[in-house]
């Protein structure tokens, strides 16, 4: 049977150092990931790319790196402590336990989906387990020492809004950004790294008044739905799902999610969403603190409207190399492309000694390679034949491949050959930079 | 009693947004603290530089981004299950838990620091505690699902030394890196955000010749302490310190501690440790894996050796904020100074309108402010009068203020003013990127 596309590209993704399972040594740990060289350089480039756009790049915009750790009562206001469950029934037969909406069957009488037996759901009603990964802090491990491994960075924001609003002077209508891990005890984990137990999200908490939220909630959509354009991503698979009032959460106004064309369906990327005043009027409530902005052109004082634009990078990365993969057959042989985008491409050049026994073309190689990586990511690359070189390279995704050889000796020009076309061009050497200037900045 | 440097420090990072309690509305959470704008700018510029310089900037560097959540057998290879414990003990008459090494008192009669009654060890002996943070991962809580929060990043490099080195066609030397949070159940955490439960490393395992271990031991020994310094902190605040033979760790052949003169005294930002095979040993002997290295050119196999230089960005941050703080004596009044490098300043620039009610002014200012934001963190800011903007702007290290005014519009100049000299300059607007380009680049 041949290979599906993602089969393809989670091997891919650990033989060219993309993504490993975490813990691979010890057998893994279930659904859980690393990031290899190259998939560390991609989630960097893609986490510059959206903090820039989102905070370097509006005036309208703070960012903010809260703690994982956070208050326990933090999960009390935002309605996690009591409502961040799924409903789980255990098999009586084999003591595993399933979430109850994943159990086959009809009505109350299921199936155990691991040892087949019988699961009536009179005799074990499910019952409900929060999602949130509990530890406990200080040395005695008792109710008390309870906390939380924040389930969303959202509340990061929530708290310190008035923290931040005073130290930095703001006005509505104004966001603050972050970038951060988040946990989540999922169940039922899958999809590579598309639904994982330990992932980072980048989330945006933007105040305004509550007669502009509508307004600025249709900007964000259209906002965040661009940002994904412009990264290169094939706009037939990204699409704009606005949720319906019957699965709007009880807190949420409106919801609009950007999802993307996985080869497992249709799939959330981001969702935007309109969260009235629901979260600062709740930490309000459980904390006794005044949360309102006063609105000095307006006299009076209000709770904001939030909009929250809330996107997964891990899920974000891995559409970005689902989209940007590529087979082409060149001279009777398949060709591998990684076709991303100049911004998240993790490296931008390689530059490749053709003779790598040959002392002058490694000096000059080197010297190319450490005074181009002032200005861009660039790697030094003598480990096979050029052919093999060239191939490995695509299969990253690197732009620009250089190759010394005898002839640069002479002529002090190198051979530029380009990803997506595999087009050859001699530049001499100290046009180099600039040459590569104009294509990648 | 005056303010000490610390309580100025403390009272800068909230007061201009650099660092906040975590959790503050709900009390906060010990010893846990969260980046605002300011901060989290820090972090950023300081890991940036970081990667730059051993990742990019690098042909013998990899870098990685690992789980925080790791097989349980991780543990057990590094030691951590057994060995990262405080010895504890109770008190019998308050119930309060301390630090056995921290009970004041002589011999076996120590005395509680809380109620003050009598703890005899005799009677109530110390207990060990491991410091690790625990959770439960999957829906059922008992000992099988048991993980733990990792207490440093350098595991989730060894247990992908392989898979790295494969994907990579590495050959020794050659070394990993990575930055990310760690988590270690402190008993008592403080100094501000010098000892906290959570807290982000920025670590690197460079695998080598065990024959080559001592001489890349001392350069790296070099090299982390040129980068500090790089960044501009006062050399008479820096020093190395080797550890004795007493105080090694049992698996370390050296070590050396990079420290910085805080106001609480001196303080360890990074550990430069010769591990030797310890580590890969371990994970080989627990996993079963073969985790050797196979020597071409020496035709032999085996474990390499590591030096390993582990930072904390907690710590550099907060060195660099104390480092760079100062006061002068201005017009007999108080100027507060964040004399921040460049690179690591939040703020490169701010555009100052000089008066904010004039639509042409601001028109100016912001369409200035829109063009330098494509190459610098800039900022627009109206929010007060000039002389208090620039103080504000001293404060959170911005290098250099551009006011527009009035006459801006006659003659298209601004008037730049220089952080640390405070002298001003008429620049014109059409030459100003490239002025600040040759100031900050």
């Amino acid at each position: 049977m041949s290979e599906t596309t993602m089969e393809k590209i989670v091997s891919l993704c650990k033989r060219r150092g993309f993504i490993f399972p975490s813990s691979e040594i010890y057998g893994g740990l279930a659904s859980t990931w690393d990031y290899g060289p190259l998939g560390a350089e991609l989630k960097r480039n893609l986490k510059e790319s959206w903090w820039k756009s989102v905070v370097h790049q509006r005036e309208d915009m703070e960012g903010l790196d809260a703690a994982i750790l956070m208050h326990p009562h933090t999960w009390k206001a935002s309605g996690h402590l009591e409502g961040f469950t799924d409903a789980l029934v255990d098999c009586k037969n084999c003591k595993k336990r399933f979430r109850a909406d994943h159990l086959p069957g009809e009505g109350s009488k299921k199936k155990c989906p691991e040892c087949k037996s019988v699961i009536d759901l009179d005799e074990t009603p499910p019952r409900l387990f929060n999602l949130m990964l509990k530890t406990y802090l200080g040395p005695v491990e008792d109710e008390s020492a309870v906390t939380y491994m924040r389930p969303e960075t959202a509340q990061g924001i929530f708290v310190n809004f008035v923290n931040v609003l005073n130290s930095r002077h703001r006005k509505l209508p104004f966001g603050i950004a972050q970038i951060g891990k988040s946990f989540r005890n999922e169940i039922t984990p899958g999809n590579f790294t598309f639904r994982t137990r330990e992932f980072e999200q980048m989330e945006i908490e933007y105040f305004v008044k509550p007669e502009d939220a509508a307004s600025w909630y249709e900007r964000w959509v259209q906002e965040r739905f661009q940002w994904y354009e412009s990264l290169g991503i094939n706009k037939e698979k990204l699409r704009l799902r606005p949720h319906g009032s019957d699965e709007l959460a009880h807190y949420a106004k409106a919801c609009t999610d950007i999802e993307y064309l996985f080869p497992f369906g249709w799939s959330e990327l981001e969702g935007i969403a309109n969260r009235g005043d629901f979260d600062l009027k709740q930490h309000a409530q459980v904390s006794g603190k005044d949360l309102t902005y006063f609105d000095q052109a307006q006299n009076r004082r209000y709770l904001p409207y939030v909009i929250e634009p809330s996107g997964g990078v891990d899920r974000a990365a891995l559409a970005f190399l689902v989209d940007a993969y590529r087979e082409e057959e060149v001279n009777e042989a398949t060709r591998v492309v990684l076709g991303l985008n100049k911004e998240l491409a993790p490296f931008k050049v390689a530059v490749l000694p053709l003779l790598k026994k040959k002392p002058e073309i490694v000096e000059i190689a080197k010297k190319i390679c450490s005074g181009l990586q002032k200005k861009f990511v660039v790697k030094y690359d003598d480990t096979a034949a050029i052919g093999k070189l060239y191939r490995r390279q695509d299969e990253i995704g690197t732009l620009y491949c250089v190759t010394v050889d005898v002839q640069s000796l002479e002529d002090n020009k190198v051979t530029v050959r380009d990803r997506d076309t595999m087009q050859q061009e001699r530049i001499e050497i100290n046009l180099l930079e600039k040459y590569l200037t104009d294509k990648l900045v």
